[in-house]
């Protein structure tokens, strides 16, 4: 019994270990030079720019801005042997030339010249690469792609981890590295999601989406061609980074998708990874050829293999953030029994269908919930989950009391809050707030607390902040995100 | 030949119209005080406020300030017997008193008093009512559905329509009517969409999303539990009402349902009508039966039921403004072919990805418009559909050469333009506009141009205002709003 328990209890494990020892033992052997040096090219102290420019029709003009304007507290190096200085830092004619030792190189010049930077990098014990540059394996000529192999030779000799080629960059944002031509990426807030993606279009949708919505991230890294850092690398390195707690990632298609889905199972769950494939489709599919080099792939065996990898996937960019951003404020439900508090009916009816559609059950409170939910609400009210507390809404307190009964309901896995503003109750949410606070961490809370701009988004702000709920713009996106904590839930656990 | 032809075209309004012949014609017989005093209602001159208050508990004084801050411009009667003025109105004791002509009375007051305030309504000719109060049929006690009762048969007799009772109110934005509870709703812009909704919660939250989103309204009408003003007399009156493009209904369960299918059928798609029904879950069903006292129904006979009228199908709050606003801001394309011109390929991708999966074709372009591109792109790009306009993104003359040319193909009934804001390409929508503007309202264009909060906002609200393309905050959500155009084209004109 007790045996049969444990072996049950990691199923994936344990079926999954043999199948990718080949994978795990050939990429075990390669990567703890890489590993380690990814660890200074995420956090440097002094940062080369190879191509730094003054000049805004340049990229190296923008990677300039975004570095500078950045925040980042160490050195920063233009490299630019017809200029005395960029943007008001002394310039070096080669990266060579500069005195101290150099952390990170970020390149934007022409491909032909890579090879020989890269050899100027490591002659001096340059740690990490960001190569901007497009024009390698991407491009529909086979020059490109042998241009590719060179460069890869040299930086794997050298032991270098290089994003890229033909990437927009990274950001370390907790470091206040913005090593990418988007100097407005340093206007994301800082947090706990790293999002990892093969297009750079969709990380700026996703980041430019995020800075609307409260997410916030530890790192956004463009991977490009995939040099010698891929999916798997960056799995290995965020697993271990204590600044990020979810990971997302955006894919189109893999070289060696098991060496990521190994890299997923090998962590037992050390933190969600949730990704998003695209190419599924006909077109999608040659398309992403064309993009970045790779076949995007049979899409129901992604589909099979995250599942198995405990891989949680998402079906949009939206969905992308919505479910990387739950992750990093709630905790997982215990299972999939749901309640849902609602100030109006509507709402409540459309997060039960969207529960009802995706597994979650709505379940019966235990009976001394419901004897004080009955106290705190008249009669005629929905009494029973889901509660509309719209009689009550008007008494902060009866409020807080149903709030409180349920969260305290050990038969009730999450709580989906949905409260819309009126104009007589725009205290409604500092109403509740302390009570959140108070409550954050224990169980899952997603809501839908909706106002006209500027009316509850400093409170709605500090309660994600402080990880008290996860909150979105509307009733049904609430529900899809509760659904997604306990799918994920279960393929952590599959027999709690 | 001919004869067969015009038959097939408009299948559906043969077939339909003798099984609704009895609903229709019950209805011609009710209808025509009540549509032509709707007119009044929607467009008073003096409106009343029975229930007015300075205090900030009660719904009076929010209804108040809706009125007196919306920029109405007719005149206002607060009613309340304890004051001479409210919010520096001279107020009167009974509705009665004022010596002048009241078009709407709006009224506040505890249920029991209704049909006292009706009676005097009537006897001055009050030509409509919005009835804000709540505690009739929609609550589980036979006096509330008998309090219905009777003042429906006060209003039927007096041929007076009356939107609600237990409704948060309704607005004409257009004649800077805020006649609800919410003065925050005179902050929405004023647009074609008329919104219906059963709830009051979820037109809340489809308002101050539509606030987020540059979605703009003519009407918003909370019908509560349509004493005799139900969907299907919303419809007959927004059909004509030529302040409204597009009709969107919010809906849990219908008396009548078969009244509102004829009523939209009857309409011969004059206006695009788009639907979002919850109450498909048991929990939703029941919950929905407690809010409006109607049970919300068979789903999939709703479903079969909007196809046969020619209502558009949502599956969310998000998703009903999507449509909803596309419909309001585009043509509808000839057919399903469509083109996407990308900026950056990983959105293109997912676009595809969508496009494909919604049914629509991402179809090759005729020759000549072959030729433009590939003159327009290098060798090395993407340069059939989806177009990867990437290595043109910094010449504003070839995107706008591209996009010209596929516009003008006759092969394509329709555009998705994705573009992602670039640093180094802050003018990529300017660089676009005259173009656009110059096209607009000859073929559908959705777009997902995205860029940091402020950046673009203000030309793409411009383009939007102009009806020269619908954006979106995803290229998911833009494709799938291409597919709600063709899927309505589809449904109107079936064989072409």
């Amino acid at each position: 019994m007790q045996l049969a328990h444990s072996t049950a209890f990691h199923p994936r494990k344990h079926a999954g270990r043999s199948a990718y020892t080949n994978d795990l033992q050939r990429y075990a052997m390669t990567d703890s030079t890489l590993l380690k040096n990814m660890e200074i090219l995420f956090n440097p102290r002094t940062v080369a720019v190879v191509g730094a420019s003054e000049n805004p029709g340049k990229l190296g003009f923008h990677v300039m801005k975004s570095m500078t304007s950045g925040g980042f507290e160490g050195t920063i190096v233009p490299v630019n042997p017809g200029a005395e200085s960029v943007m008001g830092i002394p310039a070096y004619a080669a990266i060579g030339d500069f005195p101290g030792a150099i952390d990170l190189a970020i390149i934007v010049l022409p491909a032909k010249l890579v090879p020989g930077i890269f050899d100027a990098c490591f002659r001096i014990h340059v740690k990490g690469i960001v190569l901007i540059t497009a024009g390698f394996k991407e491009i529909d000529d086979p020059e490109g792609a042998a241009l590719q192999d060179v460069i890869a030779g040299l930086a794997n000799k050298a032991g270098v981890p290089v994003i890229g080629p033909n990437t927009f960059g990274m950001l370390n944002l907790r470091h206040n590295l913005n090593a990418s031509f988007t100097p407005e990426f340093s206007l994301l807030s800082k947090g706990d999601i790293a999002l990892v993606s093969q297009s750079g279009g969709l990380s700026h949708v996703i980041g430019f989406l995020a800075m609307r919505q409260n997410a916030a991230f530890s790192k956004i890294v463009g991977l490009g061609n995939r040099l010698n850092v891929d999916f798997a690398e960056m799995i290995a390195y965020l697993m271990d980074d204590p600044e990020t707690r979810v990971i997302a990632l955006y894919l189109e298609g893999l070289d060696q998708p098991m060496k990521l889905m190994a890299e997923v199972r090998q962590s037992h769950f050390a933190k969600p990874v949730v990704a998003y494939k695209t190419g599924s489709s006909r077109t999608g599919n040659q398309a992403s050829s064309s993009h970045t080099g790779s076949l995007a792939g049979k899409h129901e065996i992604y589909k099979g293999a995250f599942r198995q990898a405990g891989i949680l996937q998402a079906h949009s960019s939206e969905e992308l953030l919505d479910m990387a951003r739950t992750l990093s404020l709630c905790p997982l439900p215990g299972g999939r029994r749901v309640a849902i508090l609602t100030g109006q009916a509507g709402p409540g009816i459309a997060a039960a269908d969207v529960c009802e559609s995706a597994g979650l059950e709505i379940c019966p409170f235990h009976p001394e919930t419901q004897r004080v939910v009955n106290e705190l609400l008249p009669p005629l009210a929905m009494r029973t989950n889901p509660v509309d507390m719209g009689p009550a809404w008007y008494s902060a307190s009866a409020i807080e009391g149903i709030i409180r009964a349920v969260m305290d309901d050990e038969g009730v896995d999450g709580l989906i809050l949905l409260m819309t503003f009126a104009s007589a109750n725009r205290g409604a949410v500092t109403g509740i707030s302390s009570l959140l606070q108070e409550w954050r961490q224990r169980k899952p809370v997603v809501a839908c607390l909706i106002a006209p701009p500027g009316i509850w988004d400093a409170e709605i702000s500090l309660l994600e902040k402080n990880g008290a709920l996860a909150n979105f713009p509307t009733p049904e996106r609430a529900a899809l995100a509760m659904a997604a904590l306990a799918e994920y839930q279960e393929m952590k656990s599959p027999l709690q």
